[in-house]
């Protein structure tokens, strides 16, 4: 474990701030001889753009990925992968009328009682800008999925309490707030506009499905799949819970209710969400993480000022109500790193008798 | 990441089976100069002891720990501490007639399909008895925290769907089920009996809360605390959902509702459970892990053969009801062992100007 | 890397001290289906025993080892393999004497520079004793290694100044000092004896040659095979140089003279130790570590006391003479732990494509 | 370990080949508070820059920096420093001649083996001239060991076997071949100009020497400070031997003479290099590399094709005569990047008892 790594075998190592040059990272690990370029990078990192729907920031990024090495002709060499994504729009002045003041609900005391320096530019490195190096990362380990047929999905499950029915899931990539469900979407919209109204933000639930998941991927004892899932998501800016399959509902359950019986052919329920004693069993991978409001609002709240004086702050700007759609292709970026890295430890193991 | 190994300063790593000679772990990182002895150990392997209350397997095992080095006329050298803890009570024969059969919600049938090998004896590696070494570890980790004044409690919040007040977690410790309170006991202890009766099993929540945790803890973007302790928790075996602070709850607040405001005495509220960014607060942590039902139960289930053919499995024999109580100082222990980690991890942060 | 684990996939975590109940260790990452047993084990133990040749210790150990987990009817599951070997002759009174005084070319200084606290008794952690877990973990991986057909041979090239003519490295391993030259063998017994009546010690070079070694295994910038054998060398108490191929006389070499040109039938010389650009070229691997002579000499030394004030010591008891050769052993099981992990981490690189 | 990070705590992960965009890397663990800016990492770079010397090739490459995040108002953040260096100077064309060509001496046939693919462009990962980012990432080293009071000097001890006196490492710095010697100088660029003009090329001994290293650093058992050493210069591309204080020498010393005995003083003699069981006892830390001649030499050579014809091949273009004197700041450097991580878990380590 690492702040700014992730993963063991198939692991990147991110830097970068909202108000620096730029963001990126190097993957290491990734096998040789993918199919890999800068457009298949940018499609995935487009879907976290900025200022596309009602709940996102007007900051403009276009956020272009450069590919900087580990690429040749076209594939993956199997040595580090660099990248670089430019910030464009930083708008620095934005930011200086809180540099004495910790924002509620963010990391701006935290971050000085640790190094007790902060870069206060837009929360520096525990800006949510940071996850474009995520998504970036996702996306070549999605590549890498694809040729063993692994799918992800993920979609927007509830937002502001008011739920999807998970219904259609592949058609959620395109559809607005990633809603596998189209009659929520107005809803949706709708309430997303009232709270923009009142200035407050909103929260919410993704739910992440991998299909076509080969069984045997995970560690026994601490390694766990569900472990390192909990471990991805979790260490999303944003989100305050993490559950697989059943989850906290399975807590409420009989045994008998909530064991995934065998029939012929196959099991009969997946309470448990793809994984037995944190081994993938071969069903799909279902796992759900609740997701915080925005912090930044434009009401006025109560804080307190690095010099410890009691204050009032309020955050305009250029701030998402919701970290919802956003984090739906970072979420869905997590799971992926953690498949790659999952599917290459197995491998590892492999004997010539067990292949 | 490592599947037997948890921690990269404060370092565990385990090994062992149920029906082994024994289990037992290295602890590598414990700095030298913490007063340790097999007592000490021992006090905290009792509260996991089988065979004490209600919910409890009729097992028995003494569970007598024995310090293997790294301890010298009563104090840590620094080095690592190595520990073993037998195992007496074995009977394999109660397990040969499961030899074939994949009982369900077991990982029987995922360590088959990772190993091509299954050591059918009680779980092998997957058995919950593996727990035994955490909490051995979780209890050196105790000390160690114990010498900066940060408190651990963790207590039982739910069981089988009736909520505890969570009111007295001092006295939860010496309580059956390490109850928060004393008027659910009764209640608890009826649903047991009569869930025992049908040979069905429960599920709970856990609510873990560490008070006096410096401001600091943690780590920038994947590192973050919480997503530690989520690794930590959903590690365990029975834990299905993790959420910290508020939870899956703020996923349906308002960011004004959620926020943690300041006021002139500190914060306000403690929605983020004394995380920021991923890194402590100073408030009391608070973190919750959400227990499926044990799935060994004396109801008559569809299952599978490793033959591939259809199969009926009754598991009779000595288990317990819940994973609650035995799971407490378990998942406690999780929350130690990361908080010792994460304080060595700060110790190295820490330059002159900022101590 | 970690002060008492080897290797990242294939991985041993070692613990114990010299005058403790006992060592062992936790083998992470071997392959499921390797047939082990306590006798495999057993074999490369006893080559490393005390009181078997003119230059060891007379301390009598069985090192008799038990294998706590990980086995099944008599093969690796594939989860962690503990074992212990128990300390059977401690003697702590033969170094009550030495409480106070740090003895020359010892650790004793620096461990308490580290640690503020020093186990005293025969070198704590400190103790050459602990590589008995390393040859332990040796055997296991010389188990998996043996199964793709690798084979490591360890011999002494030279003992105090006098060169072996390194000629018969298979025989080597049945011969006094481990010599690949049974003429040798008479030459180093007088040397020895007539050192050991000077109360002197004597150091020496050890040859490791590893045979059948598939291209490609080890990594590109930092973790080049040659630097993780460096690694695992230099690491073992008394080596103070570590050379691979021609080594330090290629510095000496013209690009011309040291290239390992190619032929019709392959490499036309083997300069390169087996390793081009810190990946395995399908050579032998040699590799070479210069052995100094032991610290614990009958000679009275200059040194100081703890308090800081000038002392004289002479250490008697039961020492060996030279290293050399119970570290033969440990030096080769060094190399095969590398390969061992080496050839798991090249596992998970390959591709369907380079299969 | 891990084959493009190095390091634990204070830990450098990098990308780049010698013919895509540039190189750089990712310096995580960097305390906050640190001065530090592009000039003071150029200062370093430029150290190593191509085209200086009499044995340097005339490839023009200006190894600018840029400090991509991690440095706020000159001082570093703790969090992670990105750093980019672009190529200017890539000339593809020089290399497609030796596409399907094996060069002795280099990483060709064993990227191929390892990879099944291979960027032939200049080596493509496997190029020296993946060292810049160890050379930026060193210079980030030292200014935190500045603060410390640790001082790190790097100077060539011998070149094509010839012998420089080391008698003044200060003045090295600023010499033609890093000499510690002014009188070898001439003789060196004599030999470099004799050997230039028969195509062939050099080899040499780097000696390394940190001052002012406080005791106590280095780990117990796998990962002793010499053990870093030798994993950290073994690791640089041309290095064929390693050796600490008075390394392959000491295996031909009695005990009594290699032993460093105390005197009122402190130590009488630095035999052991400034590391006694792996941990620094406070004397100077000298540490040797032997550097093999560059393979690249304009003398035909016999080689092999990729489709296994036997071939002939004379590497003509712009290729150092030997690794000295660029790759003296390469080995300081990896000097430095181990120091700092070892600086860090010392830290980690201590407790109020032992500060």
């Amino acid at each position: 474990m690492s702040k700014d790594s992730f993963g063991s075998l198939f692991r990147v190592t991110t830097y970068g701030e909202s108000h620096g040059p730029g963001l990126g990272g190097i993957i290491q690990g990734c096998p040789p001889g993918i199919a890999l370029s800068e457009d298949i990078i940018q499609r995935e990192l487009d879907k976290r753009k900025p200022g596309q729907g009602a709940a996102s920031t007007r900051r403009k990024e276009a956020d272009l990925v450069q590919i900087l090495s580990g690429v040749f002709e076209g594939r993956t060499t199997g040595t580090a992968i660099g990248f670089h994504i430019a910030n464009q729009d930083q708008r620095s002045r934005d930011y200086s009328g809180i540099k004495d003041i910790y924002r509620p609900g963010h990391g701006d005391i935290t971050y000085e009682a640790k190094y007790g320096i902060r870069d206060y530019r837009g929360g520096g490195r525990s800006s949510g800008r940071e996850t474009v190096s995520r998504v970036a990362a996702g996306a070549v380990a999605q590549e890498f999925l694809r040729t063993l047929g692994i799918r992800v999905l993920a979609y927007t499950a509830e937002l502001g309490g008011i739920q999807a029915r998970v219904q259609d899931m592949a058609g959620a990539q395109k559809r607005p707030f990633f809603s596998p469900d189209p009659e929520v979407v107005s809803i949706w919209e709708e309430l997303v506009q009232e709270v923009k109204s009142q200035g407050d933000s909103l929260g919410g639930i993704v739910e992440i499905r991998a299909e076509n998941v080969p069984a045997g991927l995970g560690e026994p004892v601490f390694d766990k799949l569900d472990a390192r899932l909990a471990y991805a998501l979790m260490g999303v800016g944003a989100v305050k819970g993490v559950e697989i399959g059943a989850g906290f509902a399975a807590s409420r359950m009989r045994g008998s209710e909530n064991n995934d019986q065998m029939g012929p052919d196959g099991f009969l329920s997946n309470h448990a969400g793809g994984v037995l004693a944190g081994i993938t069993s071969g069903q799909p991978l279902v796992v759900r993480a609740g997701v915080k409001p925005i912090p930044s609002i434009a009401i006025t709240q109560k804080t307190m000022t690095r010099q410890g004086t009691q204050t009032r702050v309020n955050i305009g700007g250029r701030h998402d109500i919701s970290a919802i759609p956003r984090i739906v292709p970072v979420l869905k970026s997590m799971v992926m790193l953690v498949l790659a890295d999952m599917v290459l430890l197995q491998r590892a193991v492999k004997t010539t008798e067990n292949r």
